[in-house]
């Protein structure tokens, strides 16, 4: 009988080991992804300076910040907090050891984060993000953009995934677009209806730009632009077809078009495409923005975002670190996977061995030791069974957590040669140390 | 200039990215190492109910443990703080999820902890530990010990530190020896005495004694019974030459013996002995206790210790859980290492390709991301050094994050063939894609 409520708190992730294998399997598999395409690792503390966390949050997310109680013998250290992304501890983390850092700096965190929002299904207060990001000091070219979609679609690729599709967007074609339409004063809440576009129905977003008050006209020149998306050469020529002189719009259109064309030649089993209703929130990225999906499963939304930024660390120091980055939220993904069926048990990977002494005498234990020495070697997981229960019992036990079986008896002590049985198609297969 | 101070909170452990890639593959050789020897992987939120932290934690523990504000969104969840260790966690999951787990469980924790102590040089609040258990249900094998003992030294070894000795005990022997010299009511206070010996001058010890009023006859025998220690025969010997017929004695005598016989024949570049001096903590260890020194730095203390409980979650529900388990304390280990000159750099073992595009043109950008493909393939880093800059400022930079160099331009993008050089020794090698 328990004797208190023994279950983790709402909005926690807590796995069985079988699932759990499958979830390190992915995450692993993302951190060594990558690490091949040149991204240093770093991790910063879960405790971190309040000050610096809630100079960067803001609006929503600082409400979702936990705050950290400091203990008797920490009383005189300054306010604390728990992380709630990752990017504002690389700009701390940027800011304070940037003279021991080589830029470009490619990094990448994978680590769980905080936030104290709402219990609702499938979202998470404590949750694995898995990011890179690639930082210049002053200035950093267009091309790392399509690396890190690149090295982000790599990621995505060993959790054998449906098809995948990345839109691609440029904040910089959008605010290009609204200051041709003289709509600057009310781009903010434009970019905020755009990004919530797809969540509504039309007449919804109509709505919304009507309440702008910024005539019929421009509301339906927002709407066919927002309705732009699709291959390379089709987008951009439209684009180009506006025939705007702005600056800032064609910048942002001739990187969308450098961004994508590398996508086109990298990508291995995923399409990238053009779309205008991409924004990715309001205010911190400033050129391109991207988002994942899966075109079968539209529900589930973006699994992979990102983009490009002015200044990482404008609020901690005066010097400017433009970047571009992006990042897989793995716990909701893994959840989101399970509940649609798309994680494959055998994409743990590891097999385990059950070693059997079939009395556990001292001879028996020894031997079973040099048994699962032998299989380690190999690279195997081996577990040896010792009690001094029944063979049927231990071989039960196995069966349950083992996919091959060795039983060591009188016998096999003496001849050093023993079967090895695979418990799922029930072969035997004679060994020997 | 700086804005806001940036550095980690006090008692944070924050590395460089060389660092960093020591550390992390310091953490996965051990996590490898476990899974060789059967453990399942588990983690645990971070964030739990105080009311399970703190009802196992007690005296200097409970002051230490950070206690979580919840936010306004979570305001009706149970109070929370954050996990002090991996134990707590596990008693709470074995009794949660306990019909869906197979006993034994081999359980493996890897994962940061939260202690808020005083600031102290190679202390740490946020820290790594690795944790293997083994739980049965009602019972649990002795063979199990050695099997706990031997996957942890089998993780240290892949840190290639100096020479190691296992000290091993069981808490039974001095229990039993104990009441054999009618010393029950000050039980605790002398196994306290003994854990302490070691950090204070042998006087000190006889003072701590004495002030217990047993008397001198008894004083000089525990001090006697405290300086056994040495190989497993002379040890064994030495107390069954007491010939107590006191069960508990005779048990933990025999239970030593079966662990040290199994550890002398598995070990490979470690050795076991029994010592008397060894108790680890006061009440919660009821059988087998060991610790893992350097020999050649004593002053570093243990660097990996643990021992046999008899009920891991009887705070928690009456189900009976005895298990066996250690940890290795990676973030003190590491620092320890640092200052040790024991952290070798070529541990990190990754070997970085840096491909630079000479001009940085579409064709080079494109053949340069081909290059990458191959060298991934391979299991190599690749970064791509995309850049306007001259082509001596990129392989500066190459030179200082990449351990080979293959520079990308307007003859290799229509050969399909490059050099590839090694920066460290200068020389090239032919390749192609």
């Amino acid at each position: 009988m328990k004797k208190l409520n023994t279950s983790p708190i709402s909005g926690m992730q807590e796995l069985l080991p079988s699932e759990q294998a499958v979830f390190s399997k992915y995450k692993d598999s993302i951190w060594e992804v990558y690490h091949r395409h040149g991204f240093l690792e770093i991790e910063t503390p879960m405790i971190d300076r309040a000050e610096v966390l809630f100079a960067k949050a803001g609006g929503e997310t600082e409400k979702q910040i936990y705050k950290v109680v400091k203990t008797e013998e920490t009383a005189s250290d300054a306010d604390q907090a728990l992380r709630f992304d990752h990017t504002v501890p690389l700009a701390r983390y940027v800011t304070e050891h940037e003279s021991a850092l080589n830029f470009p700096f490619k990094v990448m965190q994978i680590g769980r984060n905080f936030r104290g929002e709402r219990a609702q299904k499938g979202r998470f207060r404590e949750f694995y993000q898995c990011d890179v990001d690639v930082l210049g000091r002053n200035e950093l070219a267009i091309e790392y953009d399509a690396d890190v979609i690149f090295a982000l679609d790599e990621a995505l690729e060993v959790l054998n995934l449906p098809p995948r599709l990345i839109r691609v967007s440029n904040r910089k074609i959008l605010a290009g677009f609204l200051d041709e339409l003289n709509l600057q004063e009310v781009a903010k809440e434009i970019a905020s209806i755009i990004d919530h576009a797809e969540k509504v129905a039309p007449e919804k977003v109509k709505a919304w730009l009507d309440e702008l008050a910024i005539g019929e006209e421009r509301v339906v020149q927002v709407l066919q632009f927002i309705e732009i998306s699709g291959e390379r050469e089709a987008v951009v020529g439209k684009l180009r077809g506006f025939g705007f002189e702005n600056e800032k719009f064609n910048e942002g259109v001739a990187e969308l078009e450098v961004v994508l064309k590398t996508l086109e030649k990298v990508l291995k089993n995923s399409s990238a495409v053009a779309d205008m209703k991409i924004v990715r929130g309001l205010d911190y990225y400033t050129g391109t923005v991207f988002e994942t999906i899966l075109p079968d499963y539209k529900e589930i939304g973006s699994i992979c975002s990102g983009g490009r930024y002015e200044n990482l660390a404008e609020l901690y120091t005066d010097q400017k670190f433009p970047g571009v980055g992006g990042s897989i939220g793995l716990t909701r993904l893994f959840y989101i996977m399970s509940e649609n069926g798309l994680v494959r048990q055998e994409d743990a990977e590891r097999k385990r061995y059950a070693v059997v002494p079939f009395n556990n005498d001292e001879a028996e234990v020894a031997f079973a030791h040099e048994v699962a020495a032998k299989f380690r070697g190999r690279g195997k997981d081996v577990d040896i069974v010792f009690s001094k229960k029944k063979l049927g019992d231990k071989i039960k036990y196995a069966a349950k957590t083992a996919d091959y079986l060795v039983v060591v008896g009188e016998n096999e002590v003496k001849t050093r040669a023993f079967k090895v049985k695979n418990l799922l198609t029930g072969e035997e297969a004679d060994s020997a140390v």
